[in-house]
């Protein structure tokens, strides 16, 4: 199974991508796209065109994004749900099943405290995919949103093998 | 000259055309694209792919879009940004320029007053275009910016107009 993680953002919306079979974790590729353009709307059409061609090249099965939904101000969340919208339309569209985790979830998954700092969350990303050349710290909390994905799905998985063995 | 209004919404995103020749506005269409699906992936490539329908259908010449920003809640507000993403994205997809007005502007215009009631608007808007057959309120605001739009641009024409004669 590959999943892709994507950490929206206006500016700079991070991606990486990883390979899951069974306990074994393998980091395909990771980078972001920054929006380019003159007004809002260029600039998620730049998102949004980036981001596809990341899908389709990297052609994952599942797709995971981050559930940020707390921000300083109205115009900052405001700014946040665009990015969210197009890190969730451009899976949806290629036809990838997209999941949401709140980011508690993830530094849980990833570190196994829901408050980690984010140092800590791409230093547990780096032990867990020591291959990786990270671009940057908005490719990281991607990452860890595509492993926390994947281990959901693995730990989903056996729970549905354990359940079915029971009956 | 065609113009779009839309005025998003995560539900149902209401949407309006009008053809502006000169000072005579001339009701096009318009509607509402109610979002379907399991989940808010789902529901914005809903949204996306009926926008993007009708704006292959009555190809406008140019975009106009609500700028919201004030909300109850946090969690509205990102809702509402998510929604404005898609009216933002397929236009520009489309290669249609986008514009953006302020509600009060949008008021301001339509009725002459930036704090008037939702009735009064939508009473403007079948005053200026008596054949339209108005799908709802949601409809009835996405005309209402579209016929913002259209006022604006004649201004701006005439505006240009007046400077070029100046020379």
């Amino acid at each position: 199974m590959r999943v892709i993680g994507i950490d929206p953002g206006l500016r700079r919306t991070g991606w990486g991508v990883v390979d899951v079979a069974g306990a074994r974790l393998t980091h395909v590729a990771n980078g972001v796209c920054a929006s380019e353009g003159p007004d809002l709307a260029q600039r998620l059409r730049s998102l949004y065109v980036q981001l596809t061609e990341v899908i389709a090249r990297h052609a994952p099965d599942q797709a995971a994004v981050e559930h940020t939904f707390v921000n300083k101000d109205a115009a900052g969340t405001l700014k946040l749900g665009q990015a969210r919208a197009i890190a969730l339309l451009a899976p949806a569209m290629a036809g990838v099943p997209v999941a949401e985790y709140a980011p508690n979830a993830v530094k849980k998954t990833v570190v196994g405290v829901g408050h980690a700092q984010k140092a800590q969350v791409e230093h547990m990303v780096r032990l867990q995919l020591p291959r990786a050349d990270i671009a940057g710290p908005d490719a990281a909390d991607a990452l860890a949103i595509a492993l926390c994905h994947a281990h959901h799905a693995r730990f989903g998985g056996r729970l549905a093998q354990a359940l079915a063995a029971a009956r």
